[in-house]
């Protein structure tokens, strides 16, 4: 079991990764001054999972569980609406605690909720997916969907704890362990060149194969449990520096400026989170080889290791104009400057906003954008 | 011209205080690291009194006012919604300005889009209700209501600035300057003997008809001037030593716990806010009286300014019964039970939550409920 500290005065708070570590979340909380009433916000897929063992180590709480439909779609303000009617109704008070029992959407969702219920509640991130356990719940961004934007509406808000059971990865999907991979690259590109190569190395038990025989699993499981702590060591170490995002923390935005343009134009359907972080990661790589920043040897570190973990690194069915159009809107944007984070070399990034449209432009075409 | 620091470290701010200072608003903060782009949050009717001279005083900055209907009913997420649309569509970024121009309807609302909107942008206070001045505006709680309670969800979110211009309090009706009225009061009761003597000795001075005559105006912008920035300098001291309300800071709710159970169910018609908490601060005192905490005289002077000040200090039409069963869901509950904030003498008060039901019922008794 690792223990990861957040430092931010005193919004501090830890993050514990372990195996099997679920329904001893109720001991390792009982000493920190919590309320004893706990409300479960979860969906329907991972409380059949996970509900009942997290339930059961909850000795002296009582607790309720809410759920929410599962998708994205369910991540808006309507169904914060509801979620604060169950909970005026079970008589939450602000030292009730929330426990966010799922993957991204329940973490920003359930996170939102708790940051706005009576100006905040208490909040236990619980992430059971691999996005959700090295990046989103992590650092306290906390949002809801609009319908001109997803996460328009959010707040900073920090957790007591974040509570990772790695065991959670071995009943992904595929698809779902990828999107993940591709923060963890993230993590190497941008912070640390060692980690860069543990992932090179070790690649080949970073798939949903490698749950599949009790051997494998217990191997893939060791390697995972370093991926997990070491990537949330990364965001925390940011997140410390930097809580509301004014500066350093924008570089945990590497891969995303295009990622995100991609994912809105696609409807968030062709290309997932990581998939469209993937291909922004690689074209945020080859900006910068262009403008003499990083080496082409680097580039193509960045490349084979998301393919070689089943990422995408071409485009397919956009134009490069729709993208750039797509850039004004983002967050990321400063005074009408598209901010980028471009990679220097493996392990250091740098945050730019004086790109040539033209260069972002012929790159997107060089990755398959008519 | 008053200046006070909020002390937050890296969130401190500054109240300024002044008097016909609305349109050096854009000079006073055109050193700060703000974005040039300012959206002005306002009702109708404020607008009409104060939007053109706040304008013109914008200079360097690009600016948009969005106006929402006038009426505590229109603080709702339905609103917040609306305005997270227009901000989106004027492409507002995370370094644009909310100026929040107007009563505590509107700073609670416009507070909430800023915390809310990308996850907090600039927000910048301008009060021109007395309540708002020297209460709502200080402090950071934001908030819209929720057909289950008001200001049921919100977030704590610090202003950059607070920006006050006491002419404003020149057109307010008699009704809205009383309930600003309790508030001050209340600064009196539980932090500042020196201040309390000081509203007695002026009371004179504080209603809307030492408005009418350019002497008696003068004479009394001068008196609520130091009342003013006198409030608004305690409120600071108290919010800067609890930021989020876990401890001192309750000092603040002195009246607000039988105050806020009449307003809701009365439905915030026969009694406001302030009409309210000068029967709640009334309630408390003589409370606090019977469990021998305070003498009689220092309830009499508390009795006696708020009835001068025109100040309710009975209940009409209200069991005790129903008064003390609404209390369960007023968020000062902590774990079941009722928070109360209770006077030792004028200056100093306790936070208790050991009262005897009794005690309350027959206190409420005495002051008209059947």
């Amino acid at each position: 079991m690792a223990k990861i500290k957040v430092e931010l005065k005193d919004r501090s708070y830890d993050i514990i990764v372990g195996s099997g570590i679920l329904d001893e979340l109720g001991e390792n909380i009982k000493d920190e001054q919590l309320g004893k009433k706990i409300f479960i916000i979860t969906d329907p897929l991972v409380n059949d999972l996970y509900g009942d063992k997290l339930r059961s180590g909850l000795k002296g709480f009582t607790h309720q569980t809410l759920e929410v439909p599962c998708g994205e779609r369910y991540k808006n303000l309507k169904m914060a609406s509801s979620l604060y009617d169950q909970l005026v109704k079970s008589a939450a008070h602000r030292d009730s605690v929330i426990i966010a029992l799922g993957g991204g959407v329940i973490g920003d969702l359930a996170g939102f909720v708790a940051a706005t219920y009576m100006r905040g509640i208490n909040l236990i991130q619980v992430p059971t997916t691999l996005l959700a356990q090295v990046d989103a719940a992590i650092g306290g961004k906390t949002g809801v969907n609009h319908s001109r934007g997803k996460n328009l509406i959010g707040a900073f808000y920090q957790p007591k704890k974040v509570y990772i059971d790695i065991q959670a990865l071995s009943t992904l999907p595929a698809r779902e362990l990828r999107t993940g991979l591709a923060e963890v690259v993230k993590y190497g590109v941008i912070e640390d060149a060692d980690f860069f190569k543990f992932l090179e190395a070790n690649s080949h038990h970073l798939n949903t194969k490698a749950f599949e025989s009790p051997d494998t699993l217990r191997a893939a499981l060791k390697v995972w449990q370093i991926i997990v702590a070491e990537s949330a060591k990364i965001k925390a170490k940011v997140v410390a520096k930097d809580e509301t995002e004014t500066g350093l923390r924008m570089i945990l935005n590497y891969g995303h400026t295009i990622g995100h343009a991609i994912e809105a134009l696609t409807r968030y359907k062709a290309y997932n989170h990581g998939e469209a972080v993937a291909i922004g990661m690689v074209a945020a790589a080859r900006i910068a080889n262009r403008m003499k920043m990083i080496n082409q040897e680097a580039v193509l570190r960045i490349v084979n290791l998301l393919e070689k973990l089943g990422l995408p690194i071409e485009v397919k069915g956009l134009s490069a104009k729709k993208i750039i159009n797509a850039l004004q809107i983002d967050k990321k944007v400063r005074e009408g400057k598209v901010q980028f984070v471009l990679p220097e070399k493996i392990g250091k990034v740098v945050i730019r906003n004086n790109l040539a449209l033209k260069t972002i432009n012929s790159v997107l075409a060089e990755m398959g954008c008519q």
